[in-house]
């Protein structure tokens, strides 16, 4: 069986105005069931876009923390099922043995609970330090914004999918992934650097999207100093960038945005 | 020790447009992890607004097919920890034993993995067939979203905060519920209105944000016959629509809506 991995697809709509209605289509995002398994076993399902899986498997991998690099992944194999793809990765000797002592520690009395206090304290894992002697412009901020708003090939078409790239102020934007999960875009765009073994200290992550503390946490474990979003921060996003050293600006709209971390990367010059 | 439980708070901000830069202050969303526990055991742990955790609590139980009506959840306490809330909830003796059955069925070889095609057949649950005489005009439509925008108070303060609204034709917003996570506050409404015995079979679930599947399935639980939303729906949300007989309308701006499946408690009269 063979499914549709068209990451976009027409539907039937009827669009309704005030005074009239009229049947056509619409382009909107698929969306699917991806299965994320490690050894056989399924480790969680996610929502996504049915595109650029490989980079999906790689950067999830790395942003879960299941793999630490590239080469604990010894294969991955896309397989498409009826009801959604699974992503069959098989780890590294080493790497699997330190992934079935983790599993095991998350066994608990029922099938595989924490208590409250152990799995709030798994949340919380340490995030990197990042240090980066980066510094860049407004003008050169509104211009990567520029930049990832043209790259947005998908979303062009079919609206509602959220992009995350990554943009050296040299280079513009040289890495783009789209999906309808923002959480899946950036981990998609961190499997795609880490494959081309790009260092992420010299750029900025650009997000299309809200900021929310895990869009931070991914972030960090790429090591890019600099995080800039279209749209707000969440305080948790704010206090974790602070921690960790990345410089956050949010709410980036034409000509003007607003930084919340460690401004010191940003060129400000009064007039 | 006690945790900050307001959903919103101010952070200081500094913001740079093409010739200043101003320091001031921003009020951003809170986001907190919240563990949800059953029996002593973590289910999961989900990034939320810290508020309305009651309506979380029977909600998430619900849509997670946990429990099947309130009076399974014999007990729910919320408990503040040093990194987030746990949410303790004790299930009735009947439910519990189902509820270890199925935690038993989850545990694989590793810890707690299904393999793939197991764990992509645990993600298509059945879900409930509506049936409903509703009929609503396009004016009635426009007239909800523009009582959605004026009931969401959290987001006139802090943007970027996602909203889930149930409406009745006679009656307006009913109840609403707002939460950085669109599933969230979508779980938080159907807790509120399964806490005060409310059928939804005659009104609409509103909602602010895009619509992806998992929506589809808990307004299908909830029993509600019409979903509306500002933003797009996936192809696999619309499938779901279709599947069970929820009318999907989307991209409802101002005047004009598109109607994606069941257009017929769409009353469309043409001029």
């Amino acid at each position: 069986m063979s499914l549709n991995l068209s990451p976009i697809v027409r539907m039937p709509q009827v669009k309704v105005g005030r005074e009239a209605f009229a049947p056509g289509e619409r382009v909107v995002a698929e969306e699917m069931p991806i299965a994320m398994t490690y050894n056989g076993s399924t480790h969680a399902v996610m929502m996504a876009s049915p595109a650029d899986l490989e980079d999906f498997a790689l950067g999830f991998s790395l942003s879960e923390g299941v793999i630490a690099a590239p080469d604990d992944l010894v294969s991955t194999e896309i397989i498409e099922h009826e009801t959604g793809c699974e992503i069959r990765m098989w780890l590294s000797e080493r790497r699997s043995a330190s992934y079935q002592m983790r599993r095991r520690a998350l066994a608990g009395p029922i099938g595989c609970g924490l208590c409250g206090v152990e799995s709030l304290a798994e949340v919380e894992r340490p995030l990197p330090s990042i240090t980066s002697e980066l510094q860049v412009s407004p003008e050169a901020i509104a211009g990567a914004m520029e930049n990832l708003s043209d790259a947005q090939r998908l979303n062009r078409e079919a609206r509602a999918i959220h992009a995350a790239a990554f943009w050296r102020p040299e280079q513009g934007v040289v890495a783009i992934r789209e999906d309808v999960g923002r959480h899946n875009a950036l981990d998609k765009l961190a499997g795609a650097l880490a494959a081309r073994s790009e260092i992420c200290s010299d750029g900025a992550v650009l997000l299309t999207s809200r900021v929310s503390v895990e869009m931070v946490q991914k972030t960090a474990r790429m090591g890019a100093p600099l995080l800039i979003a279209i749209s707000a921060p969440t305080a948790l996003a704010i206090r974790a960038a602070e921690g960790c050293g990345i410089t956050l600006l949010a709410v980036a709209r034409g000509d003007s945005f607003e930084v919340f971390t460690h401004p010191q990367r940003v060129a400000l010059t009064q007039p």
